[in-house]
């Protein structure tokens, strides 16, 4: 066996369909693909590069399956507001100013480092600008379902143009790192015709439909007094809701809500941090799960937060339905460590390619350094996975084949360049915000 | 002015009483203190040990104020299942074979170590052998509030004898890292007489009582049908609660309970993420505050949380607060550094000595490397403490004037044989539990 890259010594957690765990084994990748999954020492088996993973954990890089990954650039401007404050005295007047081309990239360079830094191999993105989003994403070689924020009520900065679609049918050209969205912002936010004619599209492409949906309490009383039902209700009665569409929040559902979604195979994001944070409330999870519902797990923007750490997102998922329900037994270590890895993939239509070690699926695989003191010592890896690991544990990021993080050392992208830039942007954003206060 | 340690280019957040913030500025240490904090540059200072803080966060340490730190070697042992089948079918019975002062002294250094690489320079401690762990402390260097946990209803494997006394006394005459306190474990578990023979110590000697009260609903329905009263009410009936009395958890509580524990100046310690990870629910906390209450951070055991990462526990009691009263403005993350700093050593009697940087206080200082990607760029130093810093960002701990970690390096302890002996205990301990299974 002559492989690009061997992965021996490793721990490997598949989250294939049986959860298969080798303690003691190895990995085999040949251009983008995982070629063999060995199990036992690697002796014979030769590399251009090989990695020894000395007993640490490999396994599947974590998808995140909710960001507006551009927002990072504006991460703890305002904390401990209420939403309608963040956005009219911070966010908006912010972005009026500060959404430039050059920004953007910058702001999507410094996420998508964040990002792999902790372990992550692909994210779900809603934002604008998404071709610079999609070039970032492409040179940093992270993978990334990417589309143009839509939306058509009137709001300070942006409106719908025809240059949304064009975006959108660029990224779908794109090379496989790349994956086509359509993103409509919510049913608030979007007229009837807009969501109809995205299902539409959708429908004739192929193309996933990425949306925020139930959100917070206030736009479900929306929504109930202008069509006398549920977000999740309306989206049915229009033809929006089908296996293509990711459903991002759920907070606020009904018992039938969760019916109609399962139902049409919709596919949830659960973002309990941001949930918390931005005083939404807190998903039913545990009952969707039950119902049969494939959940990912996702951050949300690093300006509501505020960071990209998918382990940190993983505890709070793990432990608050435990203390919300009283049921220690509630979504369990396994369970999260799914909604993080093959749901995501799953939940963005990539499950045959990635969200999971298995022969055939490209190699997008992280390395957790087990060795710390806090995850010493050992006894189930999933229940480290949730409850002790943190995102500076991630050792190692291979994506599709190519090795972006080695001990810690980002081997993709400028760090040192990425922090220095924004933090000169961060001055600018500050002496802004301060003329502001004083006009 | 010179100073057997000086820290330069610092960003200081004091947490004194008026929470002053100083951008750049310097700290002389002479001793075990703090002597001076300068503006500015300290050009013309001079120091036999000079830290460039190179314009990261120096701000107190943290205080985790309760924990069962030898219980470290069962972190993640069994987890998602009910309180009743992990204490009686794995606690219990690993317990019972292997608390000898070997393991006890092995876990106290585990935990020790990992709380000073998370940041944490004090801890409140409830367990058994507490002299060793008060070794343990001595030796490493962290400060310790240490008491031997007692109990006086049957249990498998402790009852309460003499030597818990005595340990008492000596932990008392320890020097100034080690304070002694008494530690009842519940009022569920400890009889009237205990409580008020505990209470009477407790006043006459000034030592601080640590129990948990009000943890789960169960336990207050016992105490109720017990006592025709809360658990706080019976508390106060007996005159066990005063400013000495560290309350631990306070989940369950009624109006009535909040207004006694504030008359009585009772110190709350807040245990989020194991208040949701053991089902137990969600404390009133903003409740608390604005009642007036003390409300220190505790991780509570690493076997049950599973860390003892006081970063990580501040997110959760940011954000959660926000969630469940759908307040966005419902504790700020100053509430929370607060809460992990000078009410922390509040709570625990030490607030003269610790919990601020201020002249003539022990020093016991973290630095905090605020250039990573996740906490670029910075806009407000309390924000990135609690909703974007791990553990991991904690650069250099300083307690007592002595510098036990600087670049991530630990000084003061042999990690490396730690993690290797936790190892070998851990081998054991799955056989044993293997064993059990069989018989």
């Amino acid at each position: 066996m002559n492989f690009d890259i061997l992965i021996k010594n490793a721990f490997i957690i598949t989250m294939n369909g049986t959860c298969d765990i080798v303690p003691k084994g190895f990995i085999g990748i040949n251009s983008s693909k995982i070629e063999v999954i060995g199990r036992g020492s690697s002796s014979g088996v030769k590399a251009e590069t090989v990695i020894d993973a000395g007993g640490n954990i490999v396994m599947p890089g974590l998808i995140n399956a909710h960001t507006h990954s551009p927002m990072s650039i504006y991460r703890g401007m305002a904390d401990d507001i209420a939403l309608f404050e963040w956005l009219n005295e911070h966010i908006w007047p912010v972005e009026k100013k500060f959404v430039t081309e050059e920004n953007i990239r910058l702001a999507s360079e410094l996420s998508a480092a964040e990002m792999i830094k902790s372990g992550t191999t692909a994210f779900n993105d809603m934002y604008f600008f998404s071709d610079i989003t999609a070039d970032v994403a492409e040179k940093t070689g992270i993978r990334a379902v990417l589309g143009e924020a839509v939306i058509d009520i009137p709001v300070p900065v942006y409106k719908i143009t025809e240059h949304h679609w064009k975006k959108t049918a660029e990224n779908g050209s794109r090379n496989s790192l790349v994956t086509a969205s359509i993103v409509p912002h919510s049913p608030y936010s979007c007229s009837e015709t807009l969501l109809k004619n995205i299902k539409k599209v959708s429908k004739k492409t192929g193309v996933l439909v990425h949306t925020h949906i139930s959100e917070t309490e206030s736009e479900v009383e929306h929504i109930m007094k202008k069509y006398k039902m549920t977000p999740v209700e309306y989206l049915d009665r229009i033809g929006f809701l089908d296996g293509n569409t990711v459903a991002v929040h759920c907070v606020v559902l009904t018992d039938n809500d969760i019916k109609i979604l399962a139902d049409r195979n919709v596919k949830i994001v659960h973002c309990p941090q941001s949930n918390l944070k931005l005083a939404s409330g807190i998903a039913r999870v545990n009952d969707m799960l039950k119902a049969g519902l494939t959940v990912a797990l996702g951050t949300d923007g690093p300006a509501s937060n505020n960071t990209l750490d998918m382990f940190s997102e993983m505890k709070t998922a793990g432990i608050l339905q435990k203390g919300i329900l009283k049921d220690p037994t509630a979504v369990t270590a396994k369970d999260v460590v799914k909604m993080a890895t093959i749901c995501g993939a799953r939940a963005l239509g990539l499950d045959d390619i990635t969200g999971s070690v298995e022969a055939g699926k490209k190699a997008d695989l992280i390395i957790i350094d087990t060795k710390s003191l806090h995850m010493t010592p050992m006894y189930d890896p999933y229940s480290h996975l949730v409850y002790a690991a943190k995102g500076s544990d991630v050792d190692t990021v291979i994506i599709n084949g190519r090795i972006l993080m080695r001990n810690r050392t980002l081997l993709c992208i400028d760090e040192t360049s990425i922090r220095k830039n924004t933090v000169l942007l961060a001055e600018k954003i500050k002496k802004f915000k301060q003329s502001l206060k004083h006009t």
